[in-house]
């Protein structure tokens, strides 16, 4: 089956009429659904689904085991997302099981489809949550504890979904089964549109942390409080939002994002008492992101105290740079006839297993280069060239 | 009975348990635990309540009819706002029927208890929407039409409160009723604290209008996005705040406030495709709050351009500046043994109305000046003294 048709079958689940594009979080009713769809595909196939302690789902072909070739991505999107960020790359893997299999192909190892959970952090905050406690990346007292805007636990959330809180965190023995990763995802930039190239691999991943910014004001009326009166924190939440984009502007490759600013009321006309801005920062190496979160932070505090505001920063997540297995890298190029190898600002799954198995990315092209957003797009022949890279990659693992 | 103890019988009703203080707004479920409660308060006390056209309570002591006395104030709240900010005008009123009634009052004159719907415009938008929609300030099709932040119509919420909305608007028979309104409030300010009284009267209310910009620019990948590529509305939505707070500095007395702020779709690793900014702006005259709000418009469509996103703005609701009758102002200071006049920033159904009818208002002290926030307070030896004046001015109107 292709890529674009297997897309086609789940167009419907967890549109979001309000912002447009897909709003599938972790374990909400359009993620779950999703999950059911694959459980449904993976057995059409013949394959064995198991879920780990962690939400994970694994499409077995054959028995599980070690040194196995695992290839997958994620269901759930960000608010509003795009199709493709993530399911591009669970049909895609579905689709080359089924090219595989019209080749008579059988694999000499152990394989299988991965589905992480939550890898956006659309609901609870942190990306790569299922990867994360999967791996130990993150402690899962801290993850249970994690909290959606309608203030539903993660634990609360994956106990209505059938899990066990208690048996969550890292798993040596789903890790040690993984002999290599493959994860096939849309390109998130314009990287291949630029190379005139469908396919490429992933180099490295900048490094990459998100921050809550609280700060703290005193709440009144927006018509009866003189100016001169007025503790108002949207004033610095203001001003570290331009303070963002001037630190990440002057310095090559660095990236800061506020997307989400949450002013606590929330009325036309009330005075915040507290307004919550969140921080995403990234930049080639360590260093360079603490030193830009650093600059942001500075004049956060100072913009804070200007006005008679409390500031506190919180570190919610944070990933060093990741670069990818160089020889896997350069060997998946060779495989596929030298297609370009590219570095990426977006965060994967595939960069949280990088510490622990060797790992690699294979890249669909995007016309546009948008992603998070309504409007990603991938061509369905360059999503059926990225299957059969797969394919082609996987061939080549599971014959070895 | 006295106000702190009918205060007392409502403080469950509505609480906000994420924002703190109060969340009713009108015609959800805590504004109408309210009104039933102020229902069978009002039978309590042999009053006869009727429902208008356009969702505003009435408990009349006595027959309708013409050249009524008509005190009261709202129900409904800000979000996570104070317990005094509308309830303490009904409860004052309430009480102060208790009082002329243990003095063997009885009115030589129509009089009610009024209870205004959605005078907050906390849950659709519009502030005063139901002596709005009363005195035709509010054209009925545009009321209906507002929406929730749920996407639910001002229509949709009053056919399911049993109301018909093909009937609202204009109501010239229950304005011809009013012979005079007095609004007793807690005040929004340190004007009474300052000059050591526990009761004053209203002079005028600043001109006050709410304004919606909308900025728009491409929503996508918050890593993987450079820096030189993004068109992100944040930047322009910030600098709006901060040019509204640099207008409104530069004129004396006028307020400009942003309280609410809404990224679409609002994700953390997302940059915005749109961000929406409410302003409220306030200021002693039509012209100088026209002038502030046309330099924070000229300041965001400057922003937005430097960042090639669009700005479209849309005037939600405007009312002028409102001078209360000097008379009746002057007879009710004078009724009271000369308690001080005092301006105010914040709006009122009173300052709806005295465009129609005789208005006054009554201020009850308030310790600290804050309002629209769960630290809103009134001393209950103040809110006593406020049921005395309003039992005073009520005794003074209906005995002549």
């Amino acid at each position: 089956m292709s890529a674009s048709s297997l897309l086609g079958d789940i167009a419907d689940v967890g549109r979001d009429r309000s912002r447009g594009g897909y709003s599938r979080h972790g374990f909400d009713s359009a993620e779950l659904s999703l999950r059911e769809w694959f459980v449904a595909e993976a057995a059409d196939r013949g394959l064995d689904v198991t879920c780990d302690r962690n939400g994970n789902l694994w499409a077995w072909w054959g028995p599980p085991g070690p040194d196995a070739i695992i290839t997958g991505s994620h269901l759930d999107s960000v608010p509003g997302g795009g199709a493709f960020d993530g399911p591009l790359g669970v049909v895609s893997a579905l689709a080359a099981v089924d090219a595989m299999r019209a080749k008579g192909i059988k694999p000499s190892k152990p394989f299988a489809i991965v589905v992480f959970a939550e890898e956006e952090g659309g609901r609870f905050g942190v990306a790569c949550l299922g990867s994360r406690l999967m791996s130990g990346a993150i402690d899962p007292a801290t993850a249970l504890n994690l909290r959606d805007p309608d203030g539903i636990s993660f634990a609360e959330a994956v106990s209505a979904a059938g899990l066990d809180p208690a048996r969550m965190g890292r798993d040596d023995e789903a890790l040690a089964n993984i002999g290599c990763f493959i994860e096939l995802h849309v390109e998130q930039g314009r990287g291949l549109i630029d190379l005139d190239a469908p396919v490429g691999v992933a180099s490295s991943i900048l490094a990459h942390g998100r921050w809550r910014f609280s700060f703290t004001g005193e709440g009144n009326h927006a018509g009866a409080t003189p100016i001169g009166d007025r503790r108002d924190p949207m004033l610095p939440a203001s001003q570290l939002v331009l303070a963002a984009r001037a630190a990440a502007s002057s310095v090559d490759g660095a990236r800061a994002t506020i997307g989400r600013i949450q002013p606590i009321p929330g009325g036309t006309n009330v005075i915040a008492s507290t307004v919550d801005v969140w921080l995403d920062a990234r930049a080639a190496t360590d260093e360079v992101t603490r030193n830009v979160v650093a600059e942001i932070k500075a004049a956060g505090l100072s913009a804070a105290e200007a006005e008679g505001c409390e500031l506190t920063v919180t570190e919610e997540s944070y990933g060093d740079t990741v670069i990818f297995d160089p020889v896997l890298r350069d060997r998946l190029a060779a495989q596929l006839g030298g297609v370009p190898a590219l570095p990426t600002g977006a965060g994967h799954d595939a960069g949280i297993l990088a510490a622990h198995v060797p790992t690699a990315m294979l890249f669909v092209r995007n016309p546009t280069g948008i992603s998070h957003a309504p409007a990603e797009h991938a061509e369905p022949d360059d999503c059926e060239a990225g299957v059969a890279a797969l394919a082609t990659v996987l061939e080549h693992h599971l014959s070895t």
